[in-house]
């Protein structure tokens, strides 16, 4: 009989350090390895444009928490520690040729940026942003080369961040972006309202545009960005941000199934189709609460989520990821767009009778002062009357980011439309009013049936 | 067979206003009757106090909607028409000396505010606070009598809320509370946060404190108040607002029963012991729904529930009132104190096994500027696992209001706090924690577990 287990956890970002924190919890006496590529245990990878912006005056405290923290949670990190193999019959993984025995193991190895088919990628000024190190060598570069401006390829969430932090630092900063309106994660309504503020506030935005090269201009450090649509832009830097591939090479290289974009696929235990394997965050498909389907919706509350529950039945557990309502929010300079649940194209995908209403609300009664309008988009299948997802743009400081989630626990329970009229919502007239907006655009979805 | 069905709603306010707008959207041929006892139609009494501090220039902008916007959703409004008497036989209500015929009735009459038995209450000075025309005497004698000071009888949300706004209005404000701490639908951790607060803005306040009288200072137009712990304080006048009491006089005289605090009885269809007789709001009785018991809870979001369902209903629908969980939220001054379900004497007084662990969090993330600490508190039931109720303090602009609807939605579904893990609620660094605020105070009490 053993009297320690051995965790192994392959990855020290949201998934892995949530499962060394809930194993260490639940058998404080099991050793627990945290194996990192890189230097950087436990950073909030969402907090990197921050940065950039000088928000946040230090980077160290990008960090969730310090390594001394979680080292003094008990846990072993190992830094600087990339997992070449593992070596299932054996129980050992290999890292700096060296072996490591484990009883369990976790793969939480996240996910690198997609690097899209456009010429030039690979040259001085050309970044992509998904680690720390990637946030400091294009920080460095900017301070180096007294970058003036900087084009984002890609207008999805991370790129809007990226336009409104490096506008505050003072670039001059434009947005490239395919699809016709930016944040294809939102319907086009709002995200055409997020681009107008973003326009508003200086950043250049091009949409139905793809980039296809970058070159270096003879002569100068500038680089000049070529796409469709005679798209044509000189640049200090270029951050091509155009989502996220779940690193799986080695889980693959077990025999390991992937599914949908290339992550591994797991069951709502975080378990993989090997005994003693699991696998959490980015590197893995989630399971759609809704849908009751896998997806890969690669985010830092799912990751801290399934990370939880990996660790709980690594010890032992019979915990259940209850699922990804895929519910995001992005604040951009003054704006906050939110979404959970399905927005019209997802509907639309999946073949599911959809309605979505439109309707603008004050945040708070409008005879308090400082009411602030908010649009908020309401799907509903209407011949069930299900709510199916809701969204919402409107300004920073009217609670925007929490009214979705009224939404989102609604989704959670699979409420009807007619059904969110039943919540008892807190009111006061500087805060809400006595049917909350999120109300107040059910009823206007009932209305319109 | 009778073309058109005739409506009687006897009071504007908000459960009367609801029945009424339900009514013509389900049924827009039938006729509805509002019958008013004062001039002002559908206003908003949680509204008043910010007429008072002048954040609310016209009082006139305190209507939920205007006169004309009810006429023209085809609503008749009487105002001035008091009914004095029901008559169910022949189905006819009196006002004015007159008698008008109806097929369905809602009592929508509200409440009165309780007048405690301190001695002077009748005299010029000293008002109590629920109604418009209240307000409208008040501020008139405020400003006739360049009243300076005010002494506020009663430290629950609208004690509080008048505080707040006579301070801002340039009064020296005393609070007399005679519990150990003001707003005790908080338990006490809470209650003091917010009463140190009050106190900071220069808020006088007195707990543990009973007001038995208030004279007439000689030869001035001061008011003397005095209370026990040698309480004695002048001041220009006084505010008695110690919770409020059903107005059920008329629907007494039908034989209908009455019960907690005196409120109508009902059921979740909102009707009364009498066929074709609904009532709805401040008058009748609540359905709580995690105690499954009837409650008197008046509060505006209710009675604009119950009188949406009484509408319904009384065009022939089967809608449920599906329960109340005392959701509330109040600003104070730059503070935020928000409740759902139960807190630590509720649970005491029902005899449930409860424990409530209370735990400070960041509203965002710490390293993103202006983060702010909020306090909540968990309240669960350690033999169940369930949530019985939340608490929340902290600064106006960190969406306590809509973060207690988190714990709202929960309690909706009798949630156990375990499964607050499972939402999947929004989070960007500027706005949230991978796990929210309501996950880490629901964590925190799992961990005491």
């Amino acid at each position: 009989m053993k009297a320690i287990i051995n965790h192994m956890i392959i990855g020290g970002s949201d998934a892995g350090i949530s499962a060394a924190l809930r194993i260490k919890e639940v058998a404080p006496t099991h050793r627990v390895t945290v194996l990192l590529a890189d230097e950087y245990p436990n950073y909030s990878i969402c907090g990197l444009p921050y940065y950039l912006s000088r928000e946040v005056k230090h980077w160290q405290d990008l960090a969730h928490r310090k390594k001394t923290d979680l080292e003094a949670a008990g846990i072993h990190i190992r830094t600087s520690h990339r997992v070449t193999a593992i070596d299932v019959r054996e129980k050992k993984v290999y890292a700096r040729g060296r072996s490591i025995g484990y009883d369990k193991l976790l793969i939480a190895t996240g996910a690198s940026p997609i690097r899209p088919p456009i010429s030039g990628l690979n040259q001085a000024g050309v970044f992509t942003l998904r680690w720390m190190d990637e946030m400091l060598s294009m920080d460095a570069y900017i301070q180096q080369h007294s970058v003036s401006s900087v084009v984002i390829v890609g207008g999805g969430y991370i790129g809007v961040e990226l336009a409104d932090a490096l506008t505050l630092r003072g670039l001059h900063t434009t947005l490239v972006e395919y699809a016709p309106t930016i944040l294809q994660t939102l319907d086009a309504e709002l995200g055409k309202l997020l681009q107008q503020h973003l326009t508003e506030k200086g950043v250049q935005i091009h949409t139905q545009t793809q980039v296809h090269s970058i070159k270096q201009r003879t002569g100068t450090k500038g680089l000049k960005v070529l796409g469709t649509a005679d798209f044509s832009q000189m640049t200090g830097m270029v951050i091509v941000v155009a989502g996220a591939r779940p690193q799986t090479t080695l889980a693959e290289a077990l025999g390991l199934e992937t599914g949908s974009k290339g992550a591994l696929r797991v069951n709502q235990r975080m378990e993989t189709a090997l005994p003693d394997i699991y696998a959490a965050g980015d590197c893995a498909e989630t399971y759609h609460r809704y849908l009751k389907k896998y997806q890969y919706l690669p985010l830092g509350t799912t990751a801290h989520k399934q990370g939880r529950i990996a660790g709980e039945n690594m010890v032992g557990g019979r915990a259940i990821f209850q699922g990804s309502l895929g519910t995001q929010v992005v604040k951009v300079f003054d704006l906050v767009g939110a979404r959970t649940g399905l927005h019209d194209r997802d509907a639309a995908e999946q073949h599911i009778p959809y309605q979505t209403i439109s309707s603008e609300h004050d945040d708070h009664k409008a005879y308090y002062p400082d009411a602030q309008k908010m649009t908020i988009r309401v799907t509903g299948n209407p011949q069930t009357g299900e709510l199916l997802g809701a969204q919402i743009v409107g300004k920073k400081g009217s609670e925007v980011a929490k009214r979705i989630d009224i939404f989102a626990s609604a989704l959670h329970h699979r409420m009807k439309i007619s059904e969110l009229n039943d919540l008892d919502l807190s009111y006061s007239p500087p805060l809400s009013s006595p049917w909350d907006p999120a109300q107040m655009a059910a009823q206007a979805w009932l209305q319109a049936q």
